[in-house]
Parts: C-alpha cells; sequence; structure tokens
C-alpha cells in the first residue's frame, strides 16, 4: 500500500476554528493501528440537536443501527468515533460493543446513554474489543478542548492520505454563526476499511426537525452525487449537530426549515457538505483525477442522476481518464446501459469546452489534440445533453487505476 | 496491451463439425487491422429460421437497429459480421453502412435484403466505409464452405485472446441434429472496441418462434448471467439459426417451443450458450481468476440473481480475488448494497466448501489457512445464503487486475 498522498490533495489545509458548545479530544486506544491516534470524542457540555443520514446498506453495521434507534430523541452529548475496526457484522458481539462504549461514554460525560452518538471504520467481520475505551473516555472528556477539529479529522482516517476538513460562516437573523466539518473516506470500502464518516457541528440553534430537513436536502447534490467505486459501505454516517450557544448572541431558535432566515445557513452548509464530499473524492484510492460529470436535458432531474452516475461509474470511462484519453464511446455506452430514456441521435457530449460529438455523431469539427489536453489536467469537466428534457445533475468520480487496484488487491500478497 | 493469450484460456479446442445447410468464408477487409481477417460471411442455401437477442442499451449500433427490423420477417440467407469498427453512433451514416452492406450481401447470395443480417465490433463513432465489403462478399460466397468454423470465431475477434467455439449434438425425434456455435468478447467494450457477438446454426427444423423461445429462455442463466466489468456494449447480438436440413433425415418440423420432442436440443442449446458464455468470461480483460457465484435462500430467483450480479460487479471483490484474499467482509457489502432484503443476521458465506461466515458473524471455526487455498485456484466458487427464501442464481465473473487497467487505460499513453 503505498503511503504518499493523492496528488489531488488540498494545496493547504483551512485553519479550524474553535465552536461553542463542542470539545474534542483523541486518543491512541490501540484497536488496530500502532503509533496513531484512532478514538475521537465529541462532548456538547450542553444538549445539542442533531441530524442524521445513514448508509441505505441492508446489511449496517452495529453503531448505525445504534445512532439509528437514538436519533428519534433529538439530542446530543457525546459522539465517540474509532478507526481500525467497523463494528460490521459481528452479530450479537457488535451490539455489545456498542452498548458498552455508550455506557462508558455516557459515564465519562455524565449523560443519557440515548444522548450519545457512535461510529466506527475499519475492518469488517472483527469482534471490537470495547473495553479499550473504557480506560481512555475519562480522560479524553477532561482533555477535551474546542480547538482541536485538525486532528480530530486525523484520528478518523483509514486509507485516507489526508485528513479532511471544511468550514464556513453565516448569519441567521444577524447573527453570526459558524460550521465546522470533518470526513473521512477513500473508497467506499477500503480493504477490509468501512467507510465514508462525516461529523459537522454549528453553534446555531436550530431544531432536530428542521436540521434533519436541512441535512437531508443538503445530501443530495453532495455526498450522495459522488463515488469512488460504487461500492457502499456497511458504515456510511453523516451527523449535524447544533449546540445552540449562538443563543447567547440572541439568535432566535429556528424551529422550521423552510424558515428564510435560515437561506445564508443552509447555503454555508450546502458548501461544507460539498467541500467535503469533494475532498473524500479527491482522495479517491489510487485517484489522479477528477472527472465532474453534468448531464442536462435529460426527462427529469432523478433520470439525469442516474445516467450521470452510470457515466461515473463505467469502468472503461475511469480507466479512459486515468489514460487521459477523450473516449468519448465509452460515454455513449454508459448513456445507454443507464436504462434512462436516450435518444443516440440527439446526443451530444463534451470534454471541458470541446464538444466531441453531437447529433449522434462524432463532431465534424472536433479537435482530437484540443479534447487530449483537457483530459491532461486533473480536474476533467464532461457534460453530456440527452436533448430530450430539462433534467440535469451533477456527479464526481475518480480515475481507475493501477494503484486502485494494488491498494486493494496486493495488500495480503 | 498484452499479446498473450489468457491464463483461463481452454487448454484445447474442440473439432467443430461442418454443419449441414450452412458456409462460412472469411476475409481481409482492412477495415483497421493488418495481417489478419476481419470480415465473416455466412450463408444459407436454403432460408433458415432466425432468433435473435439483442443489447439493451438505449443507444444501440446501427446493425443491431436493422436486425430488429428484420427479425419479424424469420427467415435468414446470409450473415456479414465484421471486426474493426462497430457503426455505432455514426448517425444517418452508419444507416446507410448497413444498407450498402446488405445490398452487397443480397446481390451475393442472390436473396433479399431482409434475409440478411449484421453484426459489426471496433470502434464507437468511426464512420464504417461499407464499400470495403462490396469488393470481396462475392468473392466470399463462391469460396464458403462447411469447415470452416474456427476460422470464422477467429476472424471477429477484437481484444480477445483466444477464439471461442462449441458444438453439441442432440436427438429431435430420434433424428440426430447439430448446434456450432461461435463467440467473441473479452470485455464489455474493449478499447473501443464494443461488444460480445455469438452467433449458433443448427441443423434442426424449428419454426422461427419456437426458435426464438427457446434462445430467450436459454439466455437468462448463461449469457446474461455473466460479467466481465458491468459495462453493456452498443452492439451485443446473440442469433440463433436453423437450417432444417435435418429434416432430410426425417426430422418433424417443431413448431412450439414447449414440444417435448425437444427436450435433449433445449439441454445441448443451453450448453452450448453456456459454454460459450463461460469462454467470454475467461477471457475477460486482465482475468487472471473465474469466480462462480451461487446466492441461495432469497426472496425469490430475480432477487437472486440481483444480489449475485451485486457481488459479481464489486470492484472491491474483484480486486480482492486478483489479491487470492478470502475477503467475505466485501461480499456482505455487496449483498448490503444490492438493495435487495437481507437479514444481516441470517447470512452465511462460502469460498468453496470453506464457510467463513454465518449468523451474521465470523464463522467460529473457519480457517484462514484453508479459505486462502480456495482462492489460490484459478476457479473459485463463493456461495452465499441469504436465509430468507428459496431465490437462487448463479452468475460468473473475473477478478479485476492492473491488467484489466493497462488494456483500457493505457493504450494511447
Amino acid at each position: 500500500m503505498s503511503g504518499s498522498v493523492s496528488p489531488l490533495a488540498p494545496k493547504s489545509f483551512v485553519s479550524m476554528p474553535p465552536l461553542r458548545g463542542v470539545r474534542l479530544a483523541t486518543a491512541s486506544a490501540g484497536i488496530k493501528y500502532k503509533n496513531r491516534t484512532d478514538v475521537l470524542l465529541m462532548v456538547f457540555d450542553r444538549p445539542a440537536t442533531v441530524a442524521g443520514v445513514f448508509t441505505r446498506s441492508k446489511c449496517p453495521s452495529a453503531p448505525v443501527d445504534f445512532c439509528r434507534a437514538n436519533l428519534p430523541h433529538g439530542s446530543a452529548r457525546a459522539v465517540v468515533v474509532n478507526s481500525g475496526n467497523a463494528n460490521a457484522f459481528t452479530g450479537l458481539k457488535g451490539r455489545h460493543a456498542t452498548a458498552l462504549t455508550a455506557k462508558s461514554a455516557a459515564a465519562a460525560v455524565g449523560c443519557a446513554e440515548n444522548e450519545v452518538y457512535l461510529a466506527s471504520t475499519g475492518v469488517i467481520g472483527e469482534p471490537l474489543d470495547a473495553t479499550k475505551f473504557a480506560g481512555v473516555l475519562d480522560r479524553m472528556q477532561v482533555e477535551a478542548t474546542g480547538d482541536f477539529w485538525f486532528e480530530a479529522a486525523k484520528a478518523i482516517m483509514t486509507t485516507d492520505t489526508y485528513p479532511k476538513v471544511s468550514t464556513r460562516s453565516a448569519e441567521i437573523g444577524g447573527v453570526a454563526v459558524t460550521i465546522n466539518g470533518i470526513a473521512k473516506g477513500a473508497g467506499m470500502i477500503a480493504p477490509d476499511m468501512a467507510t465514508m464518516l462525516s461529523f459537522l457541528v454549528t453553534d446555531a440553534d436550530i431544531a432536530p426537525a428542521a436540521l434533519q430537513a436541512l441535512l437531508s436536502d443538503g445530501v443530495g447534490p453532495t455526498f450522495n452525487s459522488m463515488t469512488v467505486d460504487s461500492d457502499t459501505s456497511t458504515s456510511d454516517t453523516l451527523m449535524l449537530f447544533a449546540t445552540g450557544a449562538a443563543a447567547e448572541d440572541g439568535q432566535a431558535r429556528i424551529e422550521r426549515a423552510d424558515d428564510p432566515r435560515l437561506a445564508a445557513f443552509r447555503a454555508a452548509l450546502n458548501e461544507v457538505l460539498k467541500d467535503l464530499s469533494l475532498q473524500v473524492v479527491r482522495d479517491g484510492e489510487g485517484a489522479t483525477k477528477m472527472l465532474e460529470i453534468t448531464v442536462t436535458g435529460a426527462e427529469s432531474d432523478a433520470a439525469a442522476k442516474r445516467i450521470a452516475l452510470s457515466i461515473a461509474n463505467s469502468p472503461l470511462v475511469k480507466t479512459a481518464a486515468a489514460g487521459e484519453d477523450a473516449n468519448w464511446g465509452r460515454i455513449v455506452m454508459a448513456v445507454g446501459k443507464s436504462g434512462e430514456m436516450a435518444d443516440r441521435d440527439r446526443l451530444a457530449i463534451w470534454f471541458g469546452d470541446i464538444r466531441v460529438a453531437v447529433n449522434g455523431e462524432r463532431d465534424p469539427d472536433y479537435s482530437e489534440a484540443a479534447a487530449s489536453d483537457v483530459m491532461k489536467a486533473q480536474d476533467i469537466p464532461v457534460k453530456v445533453d440527452i436533448g430530450l428534457g430539462a433534467g440535469t445533475a451533477t456527479v464526481w468520480t475518480c480515475d481507475l487505476t493501477k494503484e486502485y487496484v494494488a491498494i486493494n488487491g496486493d495488500y495480503r500478497s
């Protein structure tokens, strides 16, 4: 496995501001890795409201089940995340491990177990020894500090080659609020490692139902519009917490997601979600290119998204990108296999600004040299117009390289 | 691109018998390749009945459109297949090319244009110069001979590393009949090359509707149960012709697919279909392993097949196979993402005879060494029991290797 940082990594990292109402700590519990942190504790000294979106897998991990069960309570005091073991497909032992971890965290923080949220990422099918948390959570609770976001992002990494952080600010009714977020993920499932995990916190004061609506709306064009290898983790978890500390500055609590005072906050939240999700794609295992695939003219937005994902998940499109090959024949193939309505003779395809195909055949004015120049860049925009309706969608993916195969196939050899 | 033969190729090729009522010829028309044949002509001196199954792509090639239009006539006198150019996404020019090819073939053979069938495989989006056929079809018609099946299979290859042939015999009402078949295909779309093509001929006397029913039934557990890279060609074509020559031996024409006299023929046909489809998987681009994935206990056979294909198309399952890694966590992941009903705590998974997981967790008796031995073989059986119902399915795929990426990504570099 390569130890080098993705060529698509950010050139520099943003400075993450402390955020009122949340403290963070990390520790090395020795779950799997040596010489690195593998546990993150987030503490909300006063109850935060909470929203979550989870994997659609029919075989979810034990922590996903645990979070789903707690979510209706709508209140959070602690979050425990570990890397190195996914606690997935671990049967009754997995449920015992989540129960014990929640009990330890509740004791350390002084809250109810249904105010605790859990996430695990790492090996599937290996029992997680939750007694390792019991020894560290008390001390972590004492040490936890507001200025620790970058370290938090590092503790939850598995095959990630860089930590993923993002921050934005906005105003709600004239009061300044902040949104901080961290994420991990490199393949949908890395070598025995599960998962995309992401945790966002804001100091805004927003009721749980409104917070959930904001998150559910925001995830469609961001985290649910990216794909590394089409494989879906058993443990994908995206959570948003609102500490409400901005109430001290006079921010009136927001009860409904359609409250017009949320406009700027919603935009800032969506920017954080997009920033983090693109950072995950750009850390795709073995990636050397990012593809932004925009489909227009489909029968509906949903049809456009299915066509775009069919292109983004095609191994032949992704290997062509790795080879810097402006191979629009494979785009046609992927449109055709999506199952959505398409009229071959109305299709048009662009790489960057270069239209390579139009009206069902090669663009007579197409310059192969110009298209090849587009393919040489790290970021490759692909546009497909279906020519049938008004449906549009944009999705992001990375190329498929020998390094992806090496990361996922060679590690036992 | 590697010039070596797939390690999964047959150790020897069957001897293909001549088949009454069909003659074959090949030629080098210089469509794309040098120093090899690239056109196949099949001639039926008396009209053969015909059945066909085609790509589900919404962007099919011009020859697929042409065949679909002729199929209702139910009668065939000539088949023209070329490699090197798929005549796909070629707009009006593509339709002109099929029309001209059909006209040339009809003139050479002395039949109507709606008795001609066409298939093309190769580059997408490049206009096909059909005038190249006009010069060779007359001579091919004269030279065509019954004992030419192996050469026929070679002429239609693109990135295939070996020709694919199969033959079986059966009796219909006490009269011996034969089924011969050829196929090509290595990726669903190879480097700019489209397609799986397969042509079967029998000397049995079977009416078109019965022939179509036999073929449509046979394709489900064979050609429609294999996947190399999940990508669907614009040009996939599978055709079955019945020359009826066995009528000379007293075989009574079969009008209905449910005629009990067809039992042995149906079994033989399904064997040819399975043999050819497995040969295509075993020539999968870059393949070093074949996986046979059997799902039992699903809610229905259709659900079992969707789960099996979710496993077979998972890049993480396929890279694990390349690395000889008995990674059952990725099987769980692929079951979970299929969208079909599955109860995590009832799942059981086997590699070969080694049960690695049961009741939603690692099998306590599982020997990693024994499972690793299974993974070292060329042919790897994977079995998953969902534990919910009686639905079963088996599909075949190959591993995903760096060589696949090289074949599909490196060829322009």
